[in-house]
């Protein structure tokens, strides 16, 4: 392990990487087209880090084309063998690779069933892409860490500036082109009371609502193949009720808070939380615990609050002598049927 | 505590209730009603354990109609106040209590909207029930534990009966006419090989494929709630990659397994896992560890696991100190806006 992992210099890429996805239009261009059209719903089609930022696209397009969004479930196509009759719909399959095997049956299904396939690949040239109709590059660049980081943060970007050119929001489109300053200023921002929290803990939470969702159970996923850790990610929603009991003052709470109508509920979490002596580290909002950049967009906040979380994440693992860039029993190409 | 629960109780009568709402038949009548409509989505509405009824639901939906199925995020609805374009489509709410204010405020969104809403209630005359234009009574009948069991099973069942009919399946029919059967000789099984090896764990991992998906997540939820442990529930599809990296030798894997196009994948899952020395027990298959039925039908054998993992855990439950029909910050009605 190098003294500057791939993942930290990937990390550090991120602000460049939503610069070039942002500035080559692609996403308004597709965006444009598809305002063109109509669609019954949408299916969003990723697993892991991809599928969490599928979770994040499929909040933006349910609150601002209030289209309702299907998350595939692949095994139905390859195992069950019964691809759902999508005539008309968009499909959207979002993959860093392109290549998971699973992933690339279930979209040539949807394009045999009539659906409109769109692909969010890095790798443009990939099966997945050339299972699609339309291909949305993400323009991460080669990305060397097995953990993902830039691949996601350009997967949820580009979805977004996806929505905002096809819903015509210009309060996103405006979030979104000051996006890439603040994920540059987010690189400073010091999350180690947070991570240093997590040494000797059995388990860890994550939570958040809403835009919050994806990224939260991103963080969740990296805190488990990074530093080993079981770590449950939920909404604000779920955990205040069964999981609630599984929180110790062993077990530390990470919350992410994003200015919009949600923000109210994971206030009362988090209040709820330190009012019980449980360990509560809260990013946004009057109850913010970490360092943060003040509210942007609602969308864009829980993105950009990615990248302290990785940064934490990944000097933590190399505290502790693991190696972030080959997390233990992991490859890149996601290889399921 | 008395030395038998409210849970331990409703456990037992998991059989009894089963029997109701299968001979009852009003299932099978709206599932008929159903076949003469054609719906271009469906969306289901659940959380918690009812969330999970609905996973089951969703897979039965989609492998026997071919409909695609979108898990509806009721913040759209009641936070985002953008409810989703749902015109001519089934709109399904899962609530035990049917009194759920999101859960209510989505259902009638949809109705709104133009949606045909059915209601899987434990109380026909609850908000969610009034406020759906079909309602299919569950018939559990009273649940006072507030970790919820045969009001789950239930659920489950009274769905995949919908569903049978609907779609005219005789061999989905056929398992649930020996469900309540196999639940009875299921209350048996002793599965405490598994929860005593729990007594210790800092977490628990629970996995799983396709029809097992919803009664994996239910049993991790149980056990977050009942045991107050962290517990992650993933398809074995997920966990295979990114979450792997956390089961440690000290996190026991549950694995439950169903005789279906999807098994190979559990089974793998299980050897490799057994074989890196880790802590796994399984239902199902030639690599069972667990005392099991046998093969039974694909889609009511996960519901059927339930009872032996829940007996278990409300063993293990007491053996702690632990009133499992009062867990820690619970209540029966989950309020979430």
């Amino acid at each position: 392990m190098s003294a500057t992992t791939f993942m930290a210099r990937e990390i550090a890429e991120i602000p460049a990487a939503a610069e070039a996805v942002l500035t080559a239009g692609e996403a308004a261009r597709i965006g444009a087209a598809l305002s063109a059209r109509t669609f019954p719903f949408v299916v969003v089609c990723g697993r892991g880090s991809s599928g969490h930022a599928g979770v994040h696209l499929r909040y933006l397009i349910e609150t601002r084309l209030a289209l309702p969004v299907s998350a595939a479930a692949p095994s139905v196509v390859t195992g069950y063998a019964r691809p759902p009759q999508v005539a008309g719909a968009l499909f959207i399959v979002v993959s860093q690779s392109g290549r998971s095997p699973d992933l690339v049956a279930a979209t040539e299904a949807a394009r045999a069933g009539g659906a409109l396939t769109l692909a969010l690949v890095n790798d443009p040239d990939s099966p997945a892409a050339r299972a699609s109709d339309l291909v949305l590059p993400i323009l991460a660049g080669p990305e060397r860490a097995v953990a993902a980081t830039k691949t996601v943060t350009n997967s949820a970007i580009a979805g977004a500036a996806l929505v905002a050119a096809w819903a015509g929001d210009r309060a996103l489109d405006q979030g979104l082109a000051a996006l890439p300053e603040r994920l540059n200023r987010a690189r400073a921002l010091d999350w180690s009371a947070w991570s240093a929290d997590l040494a000797g803990a059995p388990a860890a939470f994550v939570t958040g609502r809403g835009h919050g969702l994806g990224p939260l159970r991103e963080i969740a996923l990296k805190l488990a193949e990074t530093l080993r850790l079981p770590a449950l990610g939920y909404s604000a929603a779920e955990l205040r009720h069964g999981p609630r009991a599984s929180v110790s003052a062993a077990t530390p709470v990470l919350a992410l808070r994003q200015a919009d109508p949600l923000a109210e509920g994971v206030d009362d979490l988090v209040r709820d939380l330190t009012g019980d002596g449980l360990r509560v580290h809260a990013c946004g909002g009057p109850l913010g615990t970490l360092p943060w950049l003040g509210d942007g967009h609602p969308a864009c906040d829980p993105v950009a609050m990615l990248v302290p979380a990785y940064r934490a994440i990944e000097a933590e693992a190399r505290r502790r002598g693991l190696d972030p860039d080959k997390p233990v029993g992991l490859t890149k190409v996601t290889e399921t049927l």
